[in-house]
Parts: structure tokens; sequence; C-alpha cells
């Protein structure tokens, strides 16, 4: 599939559930996308392409989606694979930051040895809905001694102005709402 | 690297992790594998090529480690992805399996359209332990209409003896304690 086809194919996949998780909100529920073997592999090929020539040396993935496509890109860029987890996930020393969600807090955490001082770093999710995850996890990666090269989503959701809280960083996104 | 070459240093790379997530556990950690590309690159391509010749339709990964590998195996192999996620994360329509874990239960959740009546499925996780969150995965793919082929594993315990609870299913694990 070349590039314009596979965007179209992986924005007709996805697919809305209304209400979820709670009433008002529409979800946008990629696993559609990921069912599709032709979909999947085009999605990890537009995901990682971008990169070929960007000396990645470790992509991050945030816990649990962007699992998902992290090894792949990883893998595909010759790249090491970090993982930024809910806390209490990691088992070695980790480095912690707090994070305003819409009711509450979560906290995202990085092992300490995750990185090596100036190594290039891509942050890896599904989704950019308010942007408070991303932010932490380019603070855990800079705390870490990584340099956040880009953070790149499946999905935007604009309408939120995640980018809002992402100034600073660059941003890439394949299929905006 | 060759196989044997590649097992023996991905062996090398896990890290016992004393008391974690309790006192009296040894974890083994496989963080240091993703972080290497070379040893991950080797992972993905080991924890593949059994089922070249096998005609996997969908690789189903269990939440949240299992998703790590899921992806990239699915994509070595022409499949799918299907998501075996903790209850209340996936947003359609769902068929839900408790399990009994060391102290109280999990829930395990798969989207009831995620297969196809008779597709072929290879079950992907990290770690075996206990066995009762792989049995619950088998339970639901074929309440799905799924074949499991094989559940496969990075790591197994084999002392914490979870084949016993997958009788009937072929197992395969990369490195096993």
């Amino acid at each position: 599939m070349h590039e314009k086809e596979a965007l179209s194919a992986i924005r007709e996949a996805i697919r809305d559930i209304a209400d979820f998780p709670k009433p008002g909100v529409v979800f946008k529920d990629i696993t559609p996308i990921l069912a599709n073997a032709a979909l999947l592999h085009a999605t990890l090929n537009l995901l990682s392409e971008r990169y070929r020539k960007s000396r990645i040396d470790q992509v991050a993935a945030i816990d649990a989606r962007g699992f998902l496509f992290g090894a792949a890109v990883a893998d595909r860029l010759g790249a090491g694979l970090v993982l930024l987890r809910k806390q209490g996930k990691l088992p070695y020393h980790t480095y912690d930051k707090t994070y305003e969600l819409e009711y509450g807090e979560g906290t995202l955490s990085m092992h300490q040895d995750a990185l090596s001082k100036g190594q290039r770093v891509l942050i890896i999710d599904d989704l950019l809905a308010t942007g408070g995850t991303a932010a932490a996890a380019a603070h855990l990666v800079e705390q870490g001694g990584g340099q956040v090269v880009e953070i790149e989503f499946l999905v935007e959701l604009t309408f939120l102005n995640g980018r809002n809280r992402l100034t600073g960083y660059s941003i890439r996104s394949l299929i905006t709402y």
C-alpha cells in the first residue's frame, strides 16, 4: 500500500465507541487495525519510516497501548526499547513522574538505568489526548539522560489541545481528529 | 546471531530482582533484553521463526508485557494481532474470564468480534508462572471461535508448574528456570 492509501484505510478501520470509558466520551478503538495483518504491517511501517535516518537509539513506549507498537518500531529502526510504565510495575530503581488526569492523578515510571546519557529517544504511544502522560514521559526520558527526538502517536484528538502541554517537543501523529 | 548463541545472550541479559513484587519473590526482569537492539531483534526472531509454516491467522497478546512482543511477532508471521486485556480496558462487547491469582482474582477480556470461526491463534506472553492467566487466555480464544495452535512465552518458571493448568495445549518457552 502507498502511504496515502494506507492512511486512508487505517482511518477507516478505527471504530468509534460511544460512552467509553464513561458517558459522553467517544472512544477511538484501534483494535480493528491490529486485527488486520495488512493494516498492522502498514501502520508499523508508517510509524517507523520517518525515523530511518534519525539515528534513534531507543524507542520509549508508554504503558500499555504504546507497547503494541514499540518493539516493532524499535526493531525496524535498529533501536532498543525502553518501558514507561504505570507506577509499581517496574521492578528496579525508577524515576517517577506524577501528572494530572481528568479526575485525580497518574504516575509514570522509568528504570533509572534505562538510558545512557545523550541517547536519542523516540517516545511512542497510541493516542494523544490531553498530553499529560506524554509530558510525563518526556520528563522521565530527560531525567534519565535521554534526548527526546520526537513524540509519536498513531491517533491525535486535536480538539483536546494536547500539544499545548508538549511545547518544545516535536510531535507527530499519523491520524488526526 | 545463531539460535544457541542468541538464547544464551538473552538468558544472560535477564536480571534477577529480589523481593519484587513482594518479599521472597525473585522477579525475572526482561527490560535489559528489550533495551539491547541486537537482543530485541534476536528475541523477536526466535519467538516467530517456529511458526513460519504454521499458518497463524492471529497472534493473541496478553496485557501488558505480551503486548511488547505481539505486534512484531504477528507482523513477522503475516498475522493480525488480538488483545487479551485486563477487564474494563476494551471498549467493545467482550468475553470475560475470571481466574485465580495467588491473592484474589483477575479477569481477562477479549472483544467478542476479535476472531473469526476457525482462525488459528498463537497466544503470547512474556512469562509462564502459575498458568492462570494463560488458561484464561486460551478459554477466551476458544470462546471467540479460535483454535489455539500454541501458547508461547519468553520465560517459563518451571518450578511453579504452570503447564499443569494448561493440559491439552501445546506450550513453548524460549528460556526456562
